[in-house]
């Protein structure tokens, strides 16, 4: 049985990376005790707290953290009409964090993520690790057999053309999950035992042309870079669908990752994911997109963005015209959708006005 | 600093896998007392070594294994003129042993290669890894971030489409080497002292549409479904070029089972590589190959096999045409190896003709 790491007696870490360059995201409905885990290694850093559901409760956070909350009301006092982009009762209100933030760098986690520990009993920092991945380059054009070249003891192996080593800028971090896998409904439901025990020490960039399930559970990005792109669309109250958030996220990331030549890591660090959700209520959520998503897939697999797009906005807004139109047949929700991905650029690039350099 | 698995006490695998089924194909010069470690896995299997350089040579083989040997003077006599495809003086040579094969599976191993430990101190069955490899399906066209889907304790994360979840065949194993990693002459030179101590716990799929640096140290495949591509060349001996023929192979190979609809595998199983290569020698014949794959990569790249090749023959036969086509301006030496990929394939049927079914 794995069992996350006791950090218990690490000391506070006062040489944190990035500390000023980075906020961390949390969408919650409950108290955040998880954090009391995490304090070594966040509390250095500054929190957006994301509160779900009801506006009028407290959530409570342990003492010593540096954040701000928005609620309900805070959203839709800051982005008005426009507020109508933010999911409701669904952990996709996040990307509400992604747009307030001021930072270059976003690490988002659930609160159900406690520490991992490496196969040495060690604790995993796993913000570290993201904060490494972000700031290496990434190899997308071309496979390296030893997983990621740029680590310590690794290097790209013979055959790697040498016009491809510096490699690309890093947009995202995705991180994985000990314990608890991040399983859809019908396999929670075939495997409802199934535990993730294995360690696998690796990162690796995702190939170009190469479409993968993004997941929000532990992840990290470069809003500099691809922030306009990590809209988490419309899910829970009201919306058809839900636990396709992340996935959403994923595809329009990836697309315009590969189009915009930026890079996208998977693999280290891993967290301690507790607890299982309902896979009966998943199964409610998820049972349209799961059948919708073989349809959207090939959509996304076949996306091609103009010359024209080289912004990451621009990319999104070509992405959004191109779901009204070849979406929208499966279902009027994607009409809906393909506005609201055009609302949220208008509401990121409200909060977030561009700079003359 | 890794060590070798000592082997000896591990009991002969009296229930090897596909023990009728696989052919072991060794390219050497030297004695094979390199088996005397591997004895516990692959003693109970057919070996085919193929002997490189002065056929008056005697090769000793250890008592107890079952083989058949090939020297310079019976690949002349076996395939007279069309010999002239077989490269000598170069590892490229151990192709040959694909051909004379009657068998479905066939493994590949350096003899500088020993027995790996895993992290438990386990000495590694390679051969026993390649074969899980390649009994279960691999799942090239979207990306599954827990890894292999088959594995057990795995399964394919939510959000991957259900309608890919059955796979593709598996054409290609490709494992990776502790100790001595597989680097080129200018990284050897670099990094003299670098050794590969991460047992990375896992198997992949290399994404449709991506290539891959294919090392011909450590590797397997299905000579059913892919054998006519596994030419490894023109290399050594009067040739422009060696330390290519695996990556030559390697690129045709996947364009190959892209088209195909074939799976390629890389990731474990690890051999422990105990002894680096001469950088000076390497150097001297991978130059023209470090700067002639600049091109060679892109090409590859783009190559779009026809409709009409539905056999690994046909497809080859069809790249060969490309490869004289859009090579050649290259470097004469791709009008010539145009030419031995035609040659391959007349030998390869010649030798392995067309069963009616």
């Amino acid at each position: 049985m794995v069992e996350p790491a006791n950090t218990v007696g690490i000391p506070l870490n006062h040489t944190a990376l990035l500390k000023d360059e980075l906020d961390i995201v949390i969408p919650t409905i409950r108290n955040l005790d998880f954090l009391e885990m995490w304090r070594p290694f966040l509390q250095p850093y500054h929190l957006i707290i994301v509160q779900d559901g009801d506006p009028s409760k407290t959530i409570a956070v342990p003492q010593g953290f540096d954040y701000e909350l928005y609620n309900r009301n805070d959203i839709n006092r800051i982005l008005g009409p426009k507020a109508s982009c933010i999911s409701f009762k669904d952990s996709a209100c996040r990307c509400f964090g992604y747009m307030v933030s001021k930072k270059k760098y976003i690490f988002t986690i659930d609160d159900d993520c406690f520490v991992a520990k490496d196969p040495s009993g060690k604790a995993v920092n796993a913000l570290e690790q993201h904060i490494k991945n972000l700031l290496c380059p990434s190899s997308p054009f071309f496979f390296n057999t030893l997983y990621e070249p740029y680590r310590e003891g690794a290097d790209f192996v013979r055959g790697y053309p040498f016009s491809l080593r510096e490699g690309v800028s890093t947009a995202v971090s995705h991180g994985l999950w000990l314990n608890i896998p991040d399983y859809d409904a019908p396999t929670q439901l075939v495997k409802p035992k199934e535990r993730n025990t294995r360690y696998v020490d690796a990162v690796m960039t995702i190939p170009k042309g190469t479409l993968f399930p993004m997941c929000g559970m532990n992840l990290a990005f470069d809003r500099d870079l691809i922030g306009p792109a990590m809209y988490f669309g419309l899910m829970g109250d009201g919306q058809p669908i839900g636990r396709y958030d992340d996935m959403w996220a994923g595809w329009c990331v990836k697309v315009i990752c590969d189009h915009l030549g930026l890079g996208v890591k998977t693999g280290l660090p891993y967290i301690y994911h507790s607890k299982a959700s309902n896979p009966f209520v998943n199964l409610k959520k998820e049972y349209k997109g799961i059948f919708w998503q073989e349809d959207i897939i090939p959509f996304f697999q076949s996306a091609k963005l103009s010359k024209e797009a080289v912004t990451v906005q621009q990319c999104y807004i070509e992405l959004s015209k191109m779901v009204k139109e070849k979406l929208s047949a499966i279902d009027p929700y994607f009409d809906k959708l393909a506005d609201a991905m055009v609302t949220w650029i208008e509401a990121w690039d409200e909060l977030n006005p561009a700079t003359k350099a």
